[in-house]
């Protein structure tokens, strides 16, 4: 049961010759989701063997060009390549305006119908579910509307071992009940807690995504304990003046948000092309929180379930 | 004194891992022309090491979105960059409108003006002229309405032998008179005929870029003794209805008009991606064209002065 985030862009606005605009896959069991989509996406799930016909959905945080100038060419794609499933797009408005333009203008059909979900970005919403996963809306800071997602894994069901079961010979409904919660009297007399023969087999496991944001405190509180955070830090530490002109974090802000949130983990990117060094604003993050990573193209984050 | 074409992309409406949407540099006497623009472009030329604020003016053929997706980002850049100076792009309507549309929706104001030139893809005009190189439109036969480009070097002016000028102690308005075409009597009274004594130090060379289209014989008319063809071939030979049908060419009926316009070489490209060996479509093409190459990004097809 995978749960694994690979970058497929890391830069900030300006690209280089080697980092692209943003973009990233999480594949939860299989299920891959995009998340923004920066120009030459496609190309890039293609370099690192993902059939762009396995996205599941897309999350678009903002409607700035380098964090979706990818999205149409890989829906053009998906189409030639024969998709006929929906495809749903989280996105703030005006982004449904946006593929209407986009539809009129482009003389490019699609084989699949698009299905445009509104994100609304001041709001914590729930905004995607299934069996096993949740994503949330965390509203973010940017000098346009933007939002941040947590994909959080569903709690699993209660499990119950297996040597009380055997010991005490349960039926199915002892077991269901045990499983809700009461407690039971087993044939033999015994008295059997529900708490203490139950057990949830995995923690679920969660994922944060937020960028483009200044440092929010507010934003610590609604990703409390997160496995895996990426966080902007378009500019280093001394430039933090520019970064709030900019609607922009620091490499320090955003390690602050990680203590904060009591993050296991924090990676870092969208940096600005001025700094040719990078390692030294993964530095500068460590400082604050140690593990920081930096987001490079095509490195994976897996978190293990525990 | 260069002129040459680069090739960015090559692929058809759908890119594979090592080919990309349409899109090459022309490179005359150091200015750079940028015709058409896929997604990836900017990628594809910092790769090259060209530099995206040395473009010249862009020549978009259509407004199919492997022929321009890359457009917008590219722009993007070269304000990121401090372009000032103005740009401008041809193309076909409704551009215009697709413009106005990207800077309402797209929060990326750019530091230059853009200024749109429309294209007229049923007419052979002059649409760009400055003074080593004249652009006309070739009128295409695409299921949108499509151009192609006719790059071509003027006529360079006159020369006149350095040897006559010493022999005769020729004069400045003696030399003016013979590079206008008259003739003269040199002060020793030796009658000297223009004809015998000027030359054109070279021949203006050409490029003709040809892409999308179906096989269109009157085409070959518009850029006889071209220097260097590009011409589309998405289909082999054997796919031919199919070509036909979606408004392209096949690998021979490319060849065949570079053999009708007299062309010296021909570029064959924008194959579609469902053939893996793409060295049998340029062999079938040299079948009726041998000087026949193949556009491979990052292949680069010079032309010389002779």
């Amino acid at each position: 049961m995978t749960f694994k985030v690979t970058i497929l862009g890391s830069s900030a606005a300006m690209p280089t010759v080697n980092k692209y605009h943003s973009a990233q896959i999480l594949n939860v069991s299989e299920q891959f989701y995009l998340i923004d989509c920066g120009e030459g996406t496609q190309n890039r799930l293609m370099k690192l063997g993902i059939n762009p016909l396995k996205i599941n959905s897309i999350f678009i945080s903002h409607l700035h060009g380098d964090h979706f100038y990818g999205l149409f060419p890989l829906v053009s794609t998906m189409s030639l390549m024969g998709r006929r499933t929906k495809l749903k797009i989280f996105a703030p408005r005006p982004f449904d305006e946006i593929l209407e333009s986009h539809k009129r203008y482009f003389d490019i059909g699609t084989g699949f119908d698009i299905e445009f979900c509104e994100v609304r970005t001041r709001e914590n919403n729930l905004i995607f579910e299934n069996k096993v996963m949740e994503v949330y809306s965390l509203p973010l800071r940017h000098n346009i509307p933007c939002a941040g997602f947590l994909f959080k894994e569903k709690t699993p069901a209660i499990n119950i071992r297996k040597d009380i079961v055997d010991r005490f010979q349960l039926g199915i409904a002892q077991i269901v009940s045990l499983k809700r919660g009461e407690d039971i009297v087993a044939d033999c007399g015994e008295h059997i807690t529900s708490a203490s023969v139950t057990y949830i087999p995995y923690q679920p496991r969660s994922y944060a995504y937020c960028a483009d944001t200044q440092y929010s405190a507010k934003l610590a509180g609604l990703i409390q304990n997160v496995d895996l955070l990426f966080h902007e830090s378009t500019f280093a530490d001394i430039d933090k003046s520019l970064a709030k002109r900019t609607g922009h974090s620091t490499t320090k802000q955003a390690a602050k948000l990680a203590v904060n949130a009591g993050a296991k983990r924090l990676i870092l990117g969208h940096f600005s092309a001025r700094y040719s060094d990078t390692s030294l604003l993964v530095d500068e993050a460590r400082e604050v929180f140690q593990d920081s990573f930096e987001a490079k193209e095509g490195s994976v984050f897996e978190i293990l379930r525990n």
